[in-house]
């Protein structure tokens, strides 16, 4: 029979009395969402625990498979010297990106006591912005002179093997005399060449680079474009600053994408983990919420003034609930389309005109249909055609004003430099609020002799 | 002075009179975006056109810049020779994505007229689901026997440089005599050992390797855990079928996100781009559309049966569209988190009871704050206290129901095999729709005393 142990249930067994040979053990086996599970189902304090009895490398490998605002926290609470411990042993970029949120205080204690020459890095790293070449740059790689034989090179690799294994850029760069970068050597080729061939003679000279303040969208661009596994960064001098890896792009991608989806959705200030204190969970939700409720106070108004129709015609206010919805639901399909297309490349923000074109036929079709199906719906309901017709005309044309809205509000707010993940959403939903209740009642007003 | 001409133009007018040599130094220097950007801007007939007057490689590498959807249609288009001559120049894996999403009458009259090895890989290949590493694996490598010297290897290499060069895997894969894999071999190891070492003695022999049904989502894992380039894929006679590439499993990953934020914003069947056919476009939208309208009446219905409530106090019709609306916000606020953790991985699915508690403690202290808003909103609109605790109360137990589940829907649509993206929200506001108008009406009539 086979005995199943929760594999928490273990590691908090193993907590109980932590041994840094167990520990590894339990670690060496266990997939990065495995890791990240654990992690996020202990306590503070065993989170310490666990990660000052593993070695600081291993308890490096631990913070790259965790959220990353998880790490920042943890890192926060340490003491300094066991977070220098365990962030000398991460790559740069990650080192950055954990210490760029920690408070200034706390990282400039950390960084004090961290190796002199990853210090220096993170020093000159930390500068940059995060989503720019330069904040997602790492400068592990291997730097040799143009100058040198293919004979003197590889055995100058045979000296220094240990780290090249270690690094993940599989590429060597060659610098000339001056120390600006001269070119890129790929293994291959210091094995095609002879051994007296001068390094010079057989880099590839030309390669193409980057400068570090490339934001992430070329990046994403250049790497979709050119088949590279990563690019250099050189600053206005031609000095080699560091390696942009693609696959920290591409990782750094999807969570640009996740991250506009939370937004979209209303979670605004950097992603919300539910291990993360209430009280900030809360607040920053309500930080949304609470404009919400006043632009939705601000589109209900709009009945407010109508309700004598109202009170003549009670049945109507069956029908405002749906049609504001349904506009909404028809408004963040286009909305959708428009950030998937914007981030596709293949629509310019200043194409609203067009757009607002390819949107109005699919608003003529998806507006009368549903148009016709509500009206339906309140004729057979209510035995009155000329409800069916206000309160169908109204969602026709409240759906034509919501796609129009929905599809061009994002390319507006792109030109005019505002997030439209955050923004497109509130604002569509306060304009199609106030005008479905103001078509909807508007129209009942001028049957009001019919409807009653 | 600068003439800065506008590159559509300028391709409109290079498709006027096209010259192969003319066309492709008009793309040498473009970008992806802007490959895919200017593709979307012209007609099918101008799309036919350049691509037929590109060579078939250059061709290619417009494909693979355009949104795979678009390169389905235009393949569907073509002539099934055109398509052939281009598709034999693409990677196996996007050959495999665009003809399984091709007519499969069409797929076939292509496929017989490509080359025949590649054919045979398309053939091969295409039986795979696409969402596995089967899918997503390439078959473009290179492999050794484990029983060359280092010396024969490297002479081999050399003959096959040309090939080498143009491959994106820089692994050599190594098989045994009866074309087993045996391991794999980086080129710095033939730089680093002696000419006469037998190949066998310096390959990594227990790499880590998956099978062909290997899921995306662990193959995700699989990469974030291990810092390789790529994995090979076994069958279950150890025989090689091919690689997949951490890229390929990064775009992919980018993909998925995507779709998920399209599905949940109600674009289902797959992308939509605006360059689709209207009726395309309009019904797939309307699909979704229509499911809506109708769970929209059902919870409306709720209203229907208060109305006498309602023609009392008609000041209610103004707070049940805020109530209707600012409960699914908050709701969809805690499906994103879900979403969110269960991508990451932090949340198991059947951990329904935690999330519930997690989204009380904030459902609690939100719901409250924005009661007490719309309460004193209406208590300073109206006069009347009572109307202000009506509503107030109403929407911070409706706040308290939407967070609970919108926090637990997610894992339990998961754990029931139906795809949360899709189905949280409309589930949600149905029921936080039906509650809402449930809790306001019935808490109106208790009080109707006092509001009049």
């Amino acid at each position: 029979m086979t005995v199943l142990i929760d594999p928490l249930h273990q590691l908090r067994d193993l907590l109980e009395d932590p041994s840094r040979d167990e520990l590894a053990r339990f670690f060496a086996d266990k997939q990065a969402h495995e890791v990240a599970y654990l992690m996020s189902h202990l306590n503070r304090d065993d989170q310490m625990l666990l990660l000052t009895h593993l070695t600081p490398a291993d308890a490096a490998l631990v913070m790259e498979e965790i959220p990353e605002s998880q790490a920042v926290d943890i890192v926060s609470d340490m003491t300094a010297s066991d977070a220098a411990d365990i962030l000398n042993e991460m790559p740069s970029d990650e080192q950055v990106d954990i210490l760029s949120e920690v408070k200034d205080v706390d990282a400039e204690a950390i960084i004090s006591l961290m190796d002199p020459e990853e210090a220096a890095d993170v020093r000159r790293l930390i500068r940059y912005e995060s989503d720019t070449a330069g904040g997602l740059m790492v400068t592990e790689f291997l730097v040799f002179s143009e100058t040198s034989s293919v004979i003197g090179m590889v055995e100058e690799l045979k000296v220094r093997r240990a780290d090249y294994e270690k690094l993940s850029i599989k590429y060597l760069y060659i610098v000339n005399e001056a120390g600006r970068f001269a070119g890129v050597l790929q293994m291959q080729d210091l094995v095609f060449s002879p051994a007296d061939t001068l390094v010079r003679d057989i880099i590839i000279p030309d390669v193409l680079k980057v400068g570090h303040h490339t934001t992430l969208d070329e990046l994403i661009d250049f790497f979709h474009t050119y088949d590279f596994y990563g690019v250099p960064v050189i600053d206005d001098n031609d000095f080699l600053l560091g390696v942009v890896l693609r696959k920290d792009v591409l990782e750094e991608a999807v969570e640009q994408v996740s991250m506009e989806h939370l937004e979209s959705q209303g979670i605004v200030g950097g992603e919300e983990l539910r291990t993360m204190p209430i009280w900030t969970r809360a607040s920053r939700r309500l930080s949304w919420l609470s404009i919400n409720i006043i632009l939705n106070m601000v589109a209900a108004s709009v009945i407010a003034f109508h309700q004598d129709t109202l009170s003549a015609v009670i049945a109507l206010a069956v029908f405002l609930p749906i049609i504001s919805d349904m506009s909404g639901c028809s408004g963040n399909q286009a909305v959708a389309v428009s950030m998937r297309e914007l981030s596709l490349g293949v629509v310019k923000p200043k194409e609203v005109l067009r757009v607002w074109m390819q949107e109005l036929s699919v608003g003529l079709i998806n507006g009368t249909v549903l148009g016709m199906l509500l009206g339906l719906g309140a004729y057979f309901w209510q035995g009155n055609i000329a409800l069916g017709f206000v309160v169908g005309g109204a969602l026709c044309l409240n759906t034509i004003l919501a796609v129009s809205l929905g599809g061009t509000v994002p390319l507006l707010l792109k030109k005019g430099g505002v997030d439209p993940a955050l923004a497109s959403g509130p604002i569509l939903t306060t304009v199609t609020d106030m005008a479905g209740f103001f078509l909807t009642l508007t129209f009942a007003g001028w049957a009001l002799g019919r409807l009653l």
